[in-house]
């Protein structure tokens, strides 16, 4: 069983990681490039035994806790 | 003019983050996840202005140079 879970930083939000990557392109003469955004995707996988509703609950655990930061993150969970 | 810039690891580079992510979830008591793969995601955004030759090279420079480690990364780009 896999899922695809997609992390991004919630707009109005700002990404200090793609502030410093567009100052630093500015700073090299890079001055083409308006805005960069930055997502993160994990494909996790299941054990096959594991009910597709509790498979679900790990995963979305795993989402809110570890991987992204509900403060500051918005993200989606997709079944593949 | 919008370009996506994907990057991950190669197929059989270890990935410490990963590793120890797996670690943390069976010191959680998670056993079901068998593994996880993580992909980075780029949405870079230029000014209409620059032919799309001249764009598609800084879009280029950009993940070769600076968002990827072609030692240990595989990337694509693609035209949005």
């Amino acid at each position: 069983m896999k899922y695809r879970v997609r992390i991004a930083i919630k707009p109005g939000v700002l990404d200090p990681e793609m502030e410093t990557l567009q100052r630093l392109l500015k700073r090299s003469g890079v001055s083409d490039i308006q805005q960069v955004v930055h997502t993160q995707q994990y494909d996790i996988c299941l054990n096959e035994s594991v009910p597709a509703e509790e498979a679900e609950r790990v995963v979305r655990a795993l989402a809110e806790d570890v991987l992204a930061n509900p403060e500051i993150h918005e993200w989606t969970i997709e079944a593949l």
